[in-house]
């Protein structure tokens, strides 16, 4: 890896911020199981590590409202994901082969 | 903000890992509340918000031995920052400028 190649070539975060007030959060709306599988199918395909894939968790992003959300930098895509197919799509699709999952656009 | 505007111009995440084993990590460094004061000043300079700049903690960024480390999307700029005078730095000169910080760069 030279100098001037990204450390991650895809780096995706999940919000999984709780709200303890009532109001919306991403953390209620499964985003903690789905960042999990997230992580074990980036690993599973061989995608995961320096150069390649990283999958994180965060804090609040700010889209409650459309939650859960997750964001892929450097591109800076966000996604609005609901089941393990939603993830599939996301992890083969675009973080395999850099193509954005268009349905799932936010 | 037109549709193909980045949701954030510019995007730090700081790694809040936290490990209970002994290892290093980057909450025993000082990033909660360097990210914490990042979170301020990103706010006192009226810099904060959609299509401008958000700060966000992650999960374990993978970069212990170099913590605390933090990251700027879309550049995909890393950083080890040590007191609040190299978060002020990070804060003036590519949060708000778009110049990387080259001497806290990694």
């Amino acid at each position: 890896m030279s100098t001037s190649d990204p450390y991650f070539q895809r780096h995706i975060f999940f919000c999984c911020n709780r709200r303890e007030d009532g109001r919306e959060c991403c953390a209620d709306k499964g985003a903690n199981e789905l960042r999990d599988y997230c992580k074990q199918q980036v690993k599973k395909r061989g995608l995961a590590g320096t150069g390649r894939v990283r999958v994180n968790m965060a804090g609040c992003l700010d889209r409650c409202e459309l939650g859960p959300v997750a964001v892929v930098y450097p591109e800076g895509v966000w996604y609005r994901y609901q089941n393990r197919e939603d993830i599939d799509e996301i992890v083969e699709q675009h973080l395999a082969n850099g193509e954005p999952v268009q349905r799932l656009k936010i």
